[in-house]
């Protein structure tokens, strides 16, 4: 296909996904996904939506996904469109599973307004899938209200999804107390809410006082006074508060906030575009030439070669 | 400083780092973390070594640590100069502390012939240090024997490790065997060496024949046969067999193999400098004066200007 006809079948398919076929969503995901011949202009002829990004993490057995299905509830009650992206780590270890089993069993798989996609972060900048800007935008395109972009937090995806997502929220449990005191910088810099689920543990309340002077003890008060939640997310508890709280969130964010998620984004997409022309093969074949020679200093080949 | 300068300050650090200063390594190695002016003339000052790089890799908990511990033994006993990088991942979550806690215990840290040095991930390209190619050539350079990176394998640092390194050693425990069957993909790509940790527990003996069956299966027959190590490190049984098969493993490497880790090693650091005149000031500046105007496609923007 030449380049017109790319563009004319880029606008086929968003006039399709914004009339609500999830048939061509979800292909339209995986061509972005494998850089099938015409993704560039479907991604150049995407209008801005409305849509929030929350971004959903906190670390493994804290309760994320039961909770992601309560926010599902609450905004499809109200009318809205949710779409869910889990991002799955492919860690050969045991947590590569944890999402995606998870999400299967979920009661909104089917559910006209909820459109929910498991993806994979291998081979990607950092913990999040490699196209994770590119398919937020096709979501926000298609027209849903609200975007949870679901991540473990074993690695660096926590970090990254902060910076890209309007509303981070971090779920915490009761256990995780004596932990806080390590992990406090982190933590301010990434959450926007922090919801602390199983709230019914033991404990809690202690662990809500230690977070909230965790902030109180931040040298030179830069921090935000933090937002905490209490939930008990397998009896949907505190689920509507939480709702509640995003919304107001995502009511306080300003041009300036929104200018450094399309920085973060921009960034992103600049990294890709250059790392795609870097062949292996050729770069194999450059070095094996030079390691015939004498004296091979990588620092050198790669200053002068690129 | 002028460029002479630099280089001249270049060549005489590394004279006292091959002489075995571990006060200027340890400097000239945050030289490279922060990139102070004339980390690039050391870097392409240096000559390469003849070190063995051996990443140590697993999930928490199944006593990577004490393993290299008996490694590091091993080899000192053999008059051998082993380093240690211990790769921190930098979660605001609980992870973070575990490596840095265990290796400030280590009987080794004063050692002559023993270099340790915890390194954060934070800010990395996947799950490594972001410098970890630069640091283990310098540590090559001042004519350690053995190098080994420990990483905890819980995101990417695993795949990662498993092409920079020489040797890839993954270190399991028996009660890992149900998940055999979900991993066995991504083990058979980055593991050289399987150890089975704690092999006193039950089930040693059924999870190694589910180990080894996972590989009778590999559909094509692709895969190596696995060299499985069965360990009890903190009893230090099985250290020593751990230390020969890794040396086995060592002497059977080939030249295409060698130019593979070069390959890998060159790409990381070709992203690296293209990252680097990333500048996101001028981004913010030029994103909000195009906010601006009307009909702003980040993807048209991101081809236009990059």
């Amino acid at each position: 296909m030449n380049v017109t006809d790319l563009s004319a079948q880029a606008n086929s398919l968003l006039q399709s996904i914004r009339e609500g076929n999830t048939r061509v969503l979800g292909r339209s995901i995986s061509f972005i996904e494998n850089e099938v011949p015409g993704y560039a202009e479907l991604l150049e002829a995407l209008e801005d939506g409305y849509s929030s990004v929350i971004g959903i993490t906190g670390p493994p057995g804290s309760g994320k996904s039961t909770l992601v299905d309560g926010l599902v509830g609450q905004w499809v009650q109200q009318g809205k469109k949710v779409a869910v992206l889990c991002v799955d780590p492919s860690s050969p270890f045991h947590l590569g599973a944890l999402l995606g089993d998870r999400i299967r069993m979920s009661e909104w798989y089917n559910h006209p307004q909820v459109f929910i996609r498991s993806l994979a972060t291998r081979g990607s900048l950092g913990g999040l899938n490699p196209k994770i800007v590119e398919i937020s935008d096709l979501l926000k395109a298609a027209g849903f209200d609200f975007i949870i972009v679901e991540t473990v937090g074993v690695g660096q995806s926590e970090v990254e999804i902060s910076c890209l997502a309007d509303t981070t929220v971090v779920v915490l449990v009761p256990e995780a107390g004596d932990e806080i005191q390590t992990m406090k910088a982190g933590l301010m810099e990434i959450a926007d809410i922090f919801v602390v689920n199983k709230c019914d543990r033991p404990g809690a309340d202690l662990f809500i006082k230690h977070l909230q002077s965790a902030f109180d003890f931040n040298v030179g008060g830069t921090a935000k006074e933090p937002i905490i939640v209490k939930t008990i997310a397998l009896e949907k508890k505190g689920v509507q508060e939480l709702a509640e709280k995003i919304l107001l969130h995502q009511k306080n964010i300003n041009q300036i906030h929104r200018a450094e998620i399309l920085v973060e984004k921009a960034y992103r997409l600049i990294i890709q575009k250059r790392m795609h022309d870097i062949n292996k093969n050729e770069l194999m074949d450059k070095i094996q030439k030079r390691m015939q020679t004498s004296g091979f200093n990588l620092y050198q080949f790669v200053r002068q070669n690129f």
